[in-house]
């Protein structure tokens, strides 16, 4: 008998503002399994929480919590200079309102990624991803907090105790200490959607990446980060879906 | 025997946010018997609202989510028109927001307590009421809704099975149909502490209150609202504790 | 000779914020003569400030601040019971913030319209109006006011000595006492776009418009505002330039 | 004849928001040559920053934009990672949101001076200090820019052509290169009141500072802060004033 493979496809969803829409929601969520949905700091308001929490329940998307920076005008994006225990509080906070939401509409919270600059930040700062860390403990030790592969992040969250979901990133190259290729330099993108889509299915299926120096690196792909946004997301969407499928790799958010 | 009488003392609190201090908690902490945390809309932190709920849960007092407008500046304390699905959805982030603290801290959501315009919009507006009620229903039935004795608050919250708080004004002199006097109407502060502590002690005993009118009305007093802040805020928990405990009263919040 | 008239095309713009895009201001601002640029309280952000005074000048039009609530979640469309004095307030706060970019663009303030919920409240309340005039005034006195035409917002404005636009809708329906219909009632909206223009041009010719009760009012038309946004805006606002031209009608700001 | 020193006592001014209260405006204003106006961004809100130029004006104190990160929980304090482009922008913002009120109430804007993480930041990066720089010299090229002595800011004023003040501190010590001992270490504040006045004497005649090093170093002080806030702001201001004025030190903001 054949192995399982099994890979969670996660999406950040819900990150419209007031009057101000922002991606295509409800093409992208029967696409994938797993949503990460902005809290109201980086993006996100309480209206848009409540429809994106209803939304995914009825296609059956697993819940996340999207925490951000409180940057509305930045996205997110910006670096912030935040001591641990402000990562804390803010963590703790946004996981509270979307798990308000969660409640309100009969469903359960899966997971947390968090978003952007916090994200990156918490990628290598093994204080701030402790922080994350704890504050996803303290208010739910049965999610799975999300993060970059094999990042300070996830590391934090094992030594807790958490399930963690090792994200793997289909259109980018990686280096040979298994660390992304900085945007910054040539190469850092694929282009090619059926190489980006290789890529995840050797990741998958034999837990390694060809890195830019040549060198396979193991790498765990828990999950996959799939774009929202942007004139291919949802054609890229439905081609790793397909291939992943013919390879009989389970499209599956990763159980409680 | 004689007839028991219970009454909660609740106090705003965690008002303060980031650099800005407001308000005296420490000390009016151990005088009330539940606390209103501000959730970060019209005032309140992330750090603010964790150290409150800390506090708050070192005391033994009662926990409360204390929501407001999304007006900072204003402090939650201009009206504005917002949509009953608003209310609710701000209502419920609030709520969630709090609880990703009080789980944090071991503690137990104990009420809702609206502030500032939300407060008096929803003691009269019964959609924004209905609205808010069912916020609270949704999010956690288990907990209990404090209104402005009498209003539309409450009722919309006894309306859905949920557990209610009315509340009373120790200072505030009241109108032969039940409502406060409006403060651009003399009269409608009462100065003199040892009044405004009988005019409690009436309300909780006899469930009675003399309006301007000079008739008595009927009022039901679960709660009193207790000044965090100001000159005499301290003193005057402290001379209505000792009244209300030598009139055998007992003070202690609702029980779940 | 034929008498010349002349009338003035405004439009909102500079409504993106941060990641959020909103509007086409590349394509609607040649159509126009006068931009009323949000100022960031209920839209816009200093980037989008810069770049959209840069692009008014470089096309010709006329710049205005276009002032609003801060209530960037509601888009400045809920009423907030502010005082004048905060109406005044936050008026001085955002023409000069826009004024800063005009005076790094190297270009001039030409006109003052509140947005949303505060341009209709102070088309009704004296104290808000006399706020805002007073605002606009002490700042810049040779700025034009635009407000509803016959409101109380240009009573206002006349009052002081400020130059003052009225404004009139093409696509809305007016009531006997010069009164918008209220979006409430049917009939408020004119969908015919030809019915539309031909009722800005009689209100510019001859200052009348024919009411919902089948009278003729006067009316002072000295501005028309065009949408930017919405599937028939750019049509619709070809279709007016090209009628109001062939007209004899001058499309241009009001001069300083 | 002896020569005439002269030098400017700036203080942050105009910090508090809404219902919050912070520093003793009243107080120290009189005590100050120059007042740094919080602009909405950091603290100040459009009501405190109208009673703030206000206040200063009737006091003869040179009126100051204090542009600050948008970072109202962080008080402006904590780095944010923004593009040279956004500092401009931002910069223009507030210095054109304060020019209102100084226009309003009849003054004229007299300096700029970043705050708090955005004044150390342009301290040592030279892109984000040119565009601060710039945005200041587009939106007013006769105004002083307040800056770090012998830091990347003035540097950046000076190539452009702008005036600008070189600001030394009290209660800092200075290492050999010029620069303030980090506060990370021991030594870094000078706590006997009348050391740092002699420190900031020497300073102001001598054009030298004693650095931890035991070495003097050459320094401009053209501007000394002085703290608004703390137990003994108030009592220090007074003295620093007493002593410079017995040295024949003229204190007074520098000339536009």
């Amino acid at each position: 008998m054949n192995p399982t493979y099994t890979v969670d496809l996660n999406c950040d969803l819900g990150e419209s503002f007031g009057a101000y829409k922002m991606g295509n929601d409800e093409v992208i969520l029967p696409l994938v399994t797993s949503a990460n949905i902005a809290c109201g700091f980086h993006a996100g308001d309480p209206s848009v929480m409540k429809k994106t929490v209803r939304l995914a329940l009825q296609q059956g998307v697993a819940l996340g919590a999207h925490p951000g920076f409180q940057d509305l005008v930045g996205f997110g994006r910006r670096d912030m200079a935040v001591s641990p225990e402000e990562a804390f509080d803010l963590t703790v906070y946004q996981i509270g309102a979307l798990s308000g939401f969660i409640k309100a509409e009969g469903g359960v919270l899966h997971h947390v990624k968090p978003h952007g600059a916090l994200y990156n930040m918490a990628a290598v700062n093994p204080a701030l991803a402790e922080a994350i860390a704890e504050a996803v403990y303290k208010v739910n030790p049965e999610v799975v907090l999300y993060g970059l592969a094999a990042s300070a992040l996830v590391h934090a969250g094992e030594k807790l105790g958490l399930k963690t979901a090792h994200e793997v990133f289909a259109d980018r190259t990686y280096q040979q200490d298994g660390t992304l290729t900085s945007r910054r330099l040539p190469n850092a993108l694929i282009t090619n959607q059926d190489e980006a889509v290789q890529q995840v299915v050797r990741m998958v299926k034999e837990g390694k990446v060809r890195s830019q120096q040549g060198i396979d690196v193991a790498i765990k792909a828990d999950t996959v980060c799939i774009h929202g946004d942007g004139a291919h997301a949802v054609e890229f969407a439905q081609l790793i879906r397909q291939v992943l499928t013919q390879k009989n790799i389970t499209l599956q958010a990763l159980s409680l």
